[in-house]
């Protein structure tokens, strides 16, 4: 495998040119190009899984945590998964195949709104070799080119990965050129985010840095993904039991994603019944808090488990099991600290009041508002998308979880008798 | 007017205020703050025209050109146009008014999908004053605040709208912040570009050195419009007096503007005959012709009429009566030539060839794509919008001509009794 910073323009323009192969290719072409994949990632399997451990063998040499290392692994059992998912892929509907928006002007021109491929998408991730792929095949379903620019550490499995996926595309008589693995070096991103006109789009995906990173120094469009500071905010009038169950999902289920919750804002009128009630489930559940002095007053706990906040963690996305806690005088003071705090992506109130539950919903600014429910579901498969690359947490484009439609865009085809203006 | 460089954070947080305000109005109460807007635009004409008056005193002192001082004044007649501009778009239909999408999940969770303003927008033009108005309603009836960056050169001119526009939006009683004009130095651009987070989208209008300098430099999110190096391409199988009206429009009707054809190209089996027909049309519309080799043996002229084309002809964005012209083997070639030297923004085949034609409108990547009709048509106004705020030559988010709709995004909106995950 190559590490050196090779023509990562180069590779954008031979996967333009496929791109452009790939334009004219049928939905059964596309989907038969996914099958494909997904036999020669079978049959090079002992392959991907070889260069793997050597990338484990690398990680666990350089002392790499723990967390960091079980997101490097990919073993037979997890790379059958991954095949799984291509296969999934393959069978959801085609996102370029909606009938267009069509109108006649008075002039007699016919203007039609088709869907079309972005064209050439750029991924930059960490180490976690299933996004190779999982990315890759959601690009080629809906007609683009994937460039991807992969963590170092995951740098042998993503190159075997990549060659599995290059054979099933021979085999599927399309140009290989469409799925290209970059070199996992630091400069080939720098060139990925400088190649402007050659790529049509970046993708993050990983932490707040890369993606921050990313938003700042692309001059390639950029769609930013996952920072997700999310609130519960217990209204006054809120179910208390169903609020402790929503609370408890929000932080626990998965603290590590980015639809987990970071802070529980509660209403004075309700905070002792509340905090007496749910701050002892979630201690129980492991969870760290960090209260407001208010809140404080109401948590008992161990001193290591229920620790004054600083300001700094209202702003905090702790992705592990800690949550910030606060207690707020009603809903506008809700909604000025959300306003304050949030990351546009997900934000819950518990109310058993309708109208306060609509003011919410309404004035929060969010890619996801929830009445009475949790913001875990923030998640494509959990709204029936079938795959997700990805939640925007920008307005541009796709706001919150990205599908296959989020990741085509439309162009206009106005068939004329000769009309001149 | 203050023209130091004042605090563009500080206005776009104000902003961002009054939108969450805005958020929250009726479609009445919008259309209500853009009527009153015409209103004082109109009680204010004579201030608004004399501040005019001084700019183009200061422009003619510093020997501007003849075009850009056009450009700049706004008389009583060019004002009385921008006032019955803000009246059509308050009749417009809403755009936050679409029926959201909704679906309920097998677990009982509702799931709409609703529109709602992008936000702050952020317009960077240069010293066409009339778009201070423009912009600034097209925003405000999608419910969004706008920033309002011009070009130094109309800076009391822009001033005196803003001005009047403020005092409408306070008869109406919305916060003036909803469009704030800023001091029209560099550093309130450059500014403006740094503030992520506060400005949600900007859209620069202008030349492409203006487009170029935006989008390489902004880590605000950025729609990349108007740069339209357009070509007309005339197939072997075209109809040739239909061609030559096509070509003659698309250059010559109103050769400034972006979606003017820049290119003409022709296939060789029928170059002779319609370069024979079509090149005295033009040159006797004013159209001064670089041809490729071929083409010149074709074309009779002055010398300084017809010239021979050099590789920077290709991709010139001419903006005036000047066509390139080139003799091209057949479609493919065609294709070729437009994927590489083509801006995306609007391509036109003419041809009785339907299939072609269809091969054409496929394999084009382009904003519009056009069957025997000239590009001239790539306006919000003929696609039937009412009124555009750009054309987008990017792929994200919007494409094409972007009215109201495009100045919109979308939220998540989900309701359950207590789901988790």
């Amino acid at each position: 495998m190559d590490e050196r910073v090779s023509d990562v323009r180069g590779m954008a323009r031979r996967a333009r040119q496929a791109q452009r192969r790939l334009e004219l290719a049928t939905a059964g072409e596309r989907n038969g190009a996914l099958e494909a994949i997904a036999r020669t990632l079978e049959e090079k399997a002992a392959e991907i899984v070889a260069a793997n451990r050597e990338d484990l063998a690398a990680a666990e040499a350089a002392g790499l945590p723990g967390p960091m290392i079980a997101r490097l692994r990919l073993d037979e059992a997890k790379l059958a998964g991954v095949i799984r998912g291509v296969r999934a892929v393959a069978a959801l509907p085609d996102p370029l195949a909606a009938e267009p928006e069509a109108w006649v002007r008075p002039n007699g021109l016919r203007i039609e709104r088709v869907r079309v491929p972005l064209g050439v998408i750029g991924i930059i991730y960490e180490s976690r070799p299933g996004v190779t792929v999982d990315a890759a095949v959601l690009c080629l379903k809906a007609g683009n080119a994937v460039l991807l620019k992969g963590g170092k550490e995951a740098a042998r499995s993503n190159a075997a990965l990549g060659a599995a996926m290059a054979a099933g595309l021979r085999q599927a008589g399309l140009p290989e050129e469409l799925v290209q693995v970059l070199p996992s070096a630091r400069e080939a991103a720098v060139e990925l985010m400088n190649a402007r006109g050659l790529v049509d789009v970046l993708i993050p995906r990983g932490g707040a840095g890369l993606i921050r990173a990313t938003v700042e120094q692309s001059r390639v469009p950029v769609i930013e993904t996952g920072t997700g500071v999310c609130h519960v905010y217990v209204h006054e009038a809120a179910d208390l039991a169903m609020a402790r169950e929503i609370v408890l999902n929000a932080k626990c289920s998965n603290p590590a994603v980015c639809n987990a919750a970071e802070t529980l804002l509660v209403d004075r009128a309700i905070a002792a019944r509340f905090l007496a009630d749910a701050g002892p489930a979630l201690l129980a559940a492991g969870v760290r808090l960090r209260a407001c002095p208010e809140a404080l007053a109401y948590l008992r706990g161990a001193a290591a488990m229920v620790e004054p906040a600083t300001e700094e963690d209202w702003a905090a996305e702790y992705l592990d099991l800690t949550l910030a806690v606060k207690v707020v005088g009603g809903l506008e003071e809700a909604l000025a600290h959300i306003a304050r705090y949030g990351t546009q992506h997900s934000e819950a109130i518990v109310t058993a009041d309708g109208a306060a539950a609509e003011r919410f919903l309404r004035a929060v600014n969010a890619a996801a508002v929830y009445h009475n429910a949790s913001t875990r579901f923030t998640d494509g498969g959990e709204f029936g998308f079938g795959a997700e690359i990805g939640i925007s947490t920008q307005k541009l484009h796709a706001r919150g979880p990205m599908g296959l439609a989020e990741l085509t865009t439309y162009k206009y085809v106005l068939r004329g008798n000769g009309q001149v203006r």
